[in-house]
């Protein structure tokens, strides 16, 4: 299996702006950002989707969950508001094979997300 | 503390149509669908949003987002694909200060999610 995006960001391989690293996420922000704040949060295991995820890996969930939150908190949107996107599959948008949660932020997010 | 219009449906003071429920967490169809599937999935606790929830609800947020995606799995979305979205604070969108995820398919989402 060669590397997803995401793997080679967090190898250094391919740069980025890192917001936040630990052993089992890293936190970047999105190149094509569509608001001010506009970061990804990545399990650094490539679980392909959410709808992929295995019962070993709830522990990462609620990880990159509470981290989301977090660095959200970190980048100063606590007090303003931001919102949490995880897109599966083709109708969700998916475009890299590599879970990856959204915090989007700093300008009011409009109804319906998409 | 008066009860959450989430925790009013949890306890069945409030109509909803139910996908699922277990003892942490209940989904139920949005009463303002924006797509041909709309569910909201809800822990029983009433957190109010996802940057107030303490390190304990690490197992809960967890088993909420599997729970999500299995959710959108017995809906049919696996294949086409879905979107997951949690508001926080103002320009979140937030409506409810329960803490709920969005599971959104059944069309294709479009991008900025709002």
């Amino acid at each position: 299996m060669s590397k997803t995006l995401f793997e080679k960001i967090a190898a250094r391989e391919l740069p980025a702006q890192i917001v936040y690293e630990d052993d089992r996420v890293i936190a970047f922000r999105d190149i094509k950002p569509v608001a001010p704040v506009h970061v990804l949060i990545v399990p650094k295991k490539p679980i392909p989707r959410i709808s992929e995820a295995a019962p070993q890996d709830e522990a990462l969930l609620s990880h990159l969950l509470s981290k989301a939150a977090e660095v959200a908190g970190t980048l100063g949107l606590n007090n303003s508001g931001y919102r949490l996107v995880i897109n599966n599959g083709p109708d969700g948008g998916e475009t890299v094979p590599h879970l990856h949660c959204h915090i989007i932020g700093g300008r009011h997010m409009g109804w319906p997300p998409g």
